[in-house]
């Protein structure tokens, strides 16, 4: 079934996009998502396209170390589109001393074929809020 | 173009639920959401299934006013599903006095095609927060 391996290459982003960023490997995260991605969050105006990404990740190199856990709750393949609703867990630890944050929430991305055949991130709501 | 057909629907999707929101118009509003409809908010589990939407909805008819204004974005169709990104301002006032309380924010939604061919919200991811 073509839709059930499109799916499992979604989950193989998701989970790549997970252990890079805990290795802090932000060029790699770079490769998993659209040129002209946009990622929206709670009281921040959009941030639009890979280049961004790039430069909010680099200010963050050697600051903080990121370890999360994303929980798969649907993905829907529709021709060079999908989307994905996950339920997300993120620790934020600061390197040079300080409290671990931790953030958790659904989030709700979709997902584009490129030409290629690659699946990348190409929307990104993200509701995460900092737990207790 | 039926792509451009499908798109103007779901933009008619959008402003019938701005109006029907704003005139209290419930049963409106649910006609407008796919039975299995699941919304996102941050810091809350999410809101599973028409009925849910409808409960929520019935406790607060005749205590708040709704006034909205949706500014769509984006939109994507894909066979039966689209995705759609929209700015959405909502000031609710309460009718018992009270200061009304704004909130903007985007909101990533996807919709479903049902197999009589309308255009229902299916999955709402919403960033609304309160503005000063």
């Amino acid at each position: 079934m073509n839709e059930d391996r499109d799916e499992q290459q979604i989950r193989d982003v998701v989970a790549t996009w997970m252990r890079a960023s805990a290795e802090g490997d932000v060029e790699r995260v770079l490769t998993l998502m659209a040129e002209d991605v946009v990622f929206l969050v709670p009281g921040q105006p959009p941030m639009r396209g890979r280049e961004a990404f790039a430069a909010a990740s680099r200010g963050m190199a050697g600051k903080v170390r990121f370890e999360g856990r994303s929980d798969v709750q649907e993905i829907q393949v529709a021709g060079d589109y999908a989307f994905c609703w996950s339920h997300l867990s993120v620790t934020a630890t600061p390197l040079e001393g300080g409290e671990p944050v931790r953030r958790a929430g659904d989030v709700l991305s979709v997902f584009r074929r490129e030409p290629d055949g690659r699946w990348v991130l190409y929307r990104d709501a993200n509701l995460l809020t900092a737990e207790a």
